[in-house]
């Protein structure tokens, strides 16, 4: 089936049938629906292509901000922008495309302030929807 | 003593006698000279003023990769664009300037690859030369 999700230690993943474009659009939009802003946007296989000269297959990095919630982990740590934002990554691999969003509940236990947990697992089930409807 | 190094849980950090532009100036001069590109710069202090209407802080969150380690961090587990860039920070608070870099070897630990700790390492020291050349 190839739309199962998968939550891997740190990712919630899904193989969708969608095209790439179509993936990376549809995964900006449900990212909007849920609070989302995507700050930053990085194309890997450019990148990759400029940088190293290699051929790689396309994939994209979203940096997805939910403002509220990360105001909140400021308050408590103002380092915390060294973890910020949430990425969602889209990408090609063996002729499938992939989305993964990362979960926020291990990225942001590193941290070790417990108060972080509710916002980051609040985040996390936001996250999930997005995977979930594409 | 102003210009000591502090490493957290998480963070390699450092209080500077620059002023938070000369500081940034200074990271991406730094970052430039260990092989690092600045892929992403979120100016956060706008972020929040425009998304929440409150005013913060100077803050900007660079995303700094190092191409030849990312591609090898990608080799070993392509949904690693989500650990990707590695963040440095530079903040305003009470008056002081800080930079602040992620440590990889925590961040990277999330995806519990055994095989990526020496990449992170690596990276780790670049980051330390960069807050300590500050």
């Amino acid at each position: 089936m190839i739309n199962d999700i998968k939550t891997s230690q740190y990712s919630i993943r899904k193989t969708v049938s969608a095209s790439f474009e179509e993936a990376v659009k549809q995964v900006q939009e449900l990212l909007k629906q849920e609070g989302f802003g995507v700050l930053t946007t990085i194309d890997v296989q450019q990148t990759l292509e400029k940088k190293l000269y290699v051929a790689y297959d396309k994939y994209v990095i979203l940096g997805a901000c939910h403002p509220q919630s990360a105001f909140k982990a400021l308050q408590m740590d103002k380092d915390m922008g060294l973890l910020l934002p949430c990425n969602v990554v889209v990408y090609e691999e063996t002729k499938q495309v992939i989305v993964s969003a990362i979960r926020p509940t291990v990225a942001l236990s590193i941290a070790n302030e417990p108060a972080l947990h509710e916002v980051a697992k609040e985040i996390e089930n936001k996250l999930q929807r997005v995977v979930e409807h594409i």
